[in-house]
């Protein structure tokens, strides 16, 4: 058995700290790095693209509507023409300070209200599989395990992974509970860990109301907003150790040039 | 006999229209792409890629520092880690576009503030060199004729091309009139084509005490922030093309992967 | 017979140029100032000011989002602490400007996706209320009529100017034909001139399908996007001028302090 | 005996949080809040400033440079028109929110790179002081003591507040030394609250090199970049507040409207 584990990284602005990227590069697989659109500076993007490169995790973009105030997490109406090519200049700004870190983009994962926005929106979930195929087809895309998105980017010829999130609650029916309401975010760390390892070893997580839901995950996000983070994605990360689960990029073989 | 003409284009921003590519596409053989820092959105950057990718246009990445407002030319101490990781970010954004538009950057011609200071400040041009050489050695680096940028550059590897200005008056030791001077900027469109036939059949120009200055020139930018910008490069290229002279780009054999 | 008409103006940034200022100053009798967020650099909101002061143009702050490449024309979903606060930040900042040009912020108009949204979203609404009670409960504000904000802005205490569109296509139900729809905007100046002289005199505008349609506005938008602007805001000037219709800010009797 | 004592607040942006606003404000007599150049977005400003106004701490204006990731500490060679309305329009900006807090803009302090520069460059110090001049000739400038912007603030009629800094060593002519050097943040709050004392009882400080330099110092910065910033600037509190040094603003008499 083995499982992807990736995380939101790169994510200070200048003066300003987010995260503990080094803490974080040493347990996941995956590292999802901000563009400079909802958060990063050049400077502290390269800065974590070498540390990710040292330490042999697999390098993702994470593209976003452009709002540094907002950090990325609220709607924005951004038209085709733009949406398609904001992403592309992403992807390509990542590419350009990965090539300087020796390392290569891999894929992309959609941040915040764009990724949400996209899980179920047709038009600019098609925005965003147009970027990724005008810049390179081999990127792979991160997408929320369940979600109508999955089908429209693999019909589209891309190559997806499906997501699952550590921290958060799911409905009977296999999509996230909505973070406003109450118990939508999971802070027990052991529960988190074995939540987790019963998804990975028999595909299933237990909803709110108590019943079990499939869920076809091909990566979990370890990442959360709390102070917990680093704490909840080590324990996860231990009780796969435990339990025999690989930790292991679903890019382990390279996609893009 | 040939010679590059160059412009700077896609620096609208949303709804701010700044001059007329169609029109200059139509005459130049480089264009100097703006990259987002002191002008340009992504859609409108790809679009002006396509006009120029359409064209035949060699394309070359507009680096700048990081301010929209000030146009990219105010002086800014920015350290060496930003700057670096800056110019690398705005070279990597634009070959995604570049990608999506199927054309490549060839290029790099740092603007405004940014290009005047690293042709005499040895500290930010070393960062500017290392730039292109960690994202790709063959990318090649416009630069001031005569300035000492041209030598720390060949020294460190890199291609370069060197500029002579279309519509700037030259001191007799070869350097450009300050702006802040009177007749710092020619206006007359038949002379500014006169005076650059001369530099190119001849390699000198006239100075503004009237003596002749020798100047090394690869490339000749024909951009001016005057409206009359596309009229004087318009007539710029007539007057070579009526004098035998072949305008084609410094990087008609492709450079960059 | 007397009628204000407004326009928007200060929506230059930087190097981008954008309207004729000058010339709308000497047509309208109020001026709806970008504040920064959606346009505007603070040198040149102060030059337009002066302009303004110099010919007893009326100011208003013109609040947006915060989204220049947009030109806050994009729907943002702005939790009610930002907004509040961003509203509040910009009219501060015109405040202090309009202060240095020797004039006063009399009325606050929100612009683009703002502007819409509060016409008829409770929330937004109230949050933009909230902003200008808490500055100063003097300010006006200018909502489109017909809208629910008035209401809304009303019971709050506030006073409310409601502004008709010169160059806009209107439904039989007295809301704007959506841009979208072919023949939403009207190019014709002597048709606009017209219009809008019967909406002054007998308060009635022709709806698309020929029906009257009742509109009470206190205020006339003469700004269109289109290049015209200036000639069509012109024409209603003259217009209005010789069928006797005073050309008069609603706030020719100061309201803010 | 008395002493004002002054730190930097309202420094978070959106998501990123910067400095404990609460602690410090229950230490200092005066706040400089950013105003959104190069940091503090609009809404962490009011609700710093409503923290600030609860507890009875006196508001001014950290204005700065127009550039956030670099946190306004990176020189910029801005021209006066656009330094002297980029100054005012913060200004009214935080004039604006602190209305809806209930308190109001006492002083003006200069941030960072903008703070260095005006205390020795008469051309963009003059236009600081326009500005102020501009928007209300009551505020208040701090200033480095013993720098010339003290005496060009005087003669253009401002009052005039000259600040010491807690935490940074002293050259012989009184001037700091710079942060390249080693030895230019001290760290040893003990020493520090001594140091700080002694300048309050005596108006000297000892220099790097041992010798006594008299300082002229209305107010004490107790603002640090350090992780220490809060515990330094307690202790200077409680020193002296057992020496009998009143904590009180310069302005505790209201000096703006």
């Amino acid at each position: 058995m083995k499982m992807d584990l990736n995380s939101d990284l790169g994510e200070s602005l200048g003066a300003w700290r987010m995260g503990d990227d080094a803490a974080m590069l040493d347990i996941v697989s995956s590292a999802n790095v901000a563009c400079g659109f909802h958060a990063g500076d050049a400077a502290g993007i390269l800065r974590t693209l070498r540390e990710a490169k040292a330490r042999n995790v697999v390098v993702g973009a994470h593209v976003a509507y452009r709002d540094l105030v907002g950090f990325g997490r609220r709607n924005m109406d951004v038209d085709s023409a733009d949406l398609v090519a904001d992403v592309i200049y992403q992807i390509g700004a990542l590419q350009g300070l990965a090539k300087a870190a020796g390392t290569e983009v891999h894929y992309v994962k959609p941040h915040g209200a764009l990724y949400n926005t996209i899980a179920h929106d047709a038009r600019q979930a098609r925005d965003v599989i147009t970027a990724l195929r005008e810049v390179d087809d081999r990127l792979v895309l991160v997408a929320l395990a369940g979600s109508p998105l999955i089908g429209w980017a693999r019909d589209a010829g891309l190559r997806v992974v499906a997501e699952a999130f550590a921290d958060r609650a799911y409905t009977p029916t296999g999509t996230l509970v909505s973070r406003r309401e109450k118990g939508a975010v999971l802070h027990d760390s052991a529960l988190i860990a074995e939540r987790m390892l019963r998804l990975v070893s028999d595909g299933v997580i237990e909803a709110v109301d108590g019943s079990q839901v499939r869920i076809g995950a091909d990566s979990i996000c370890v990442h959360g907003d709390s102070p917990d983070a680093v704490a909840i994605a080590r324990q996860v990360r231990q009780r796969f150790e435990q339990a025999g689960v690989t930790i292991e990029s679903f890019a382990a073989q390279p996609v893009a040039a």
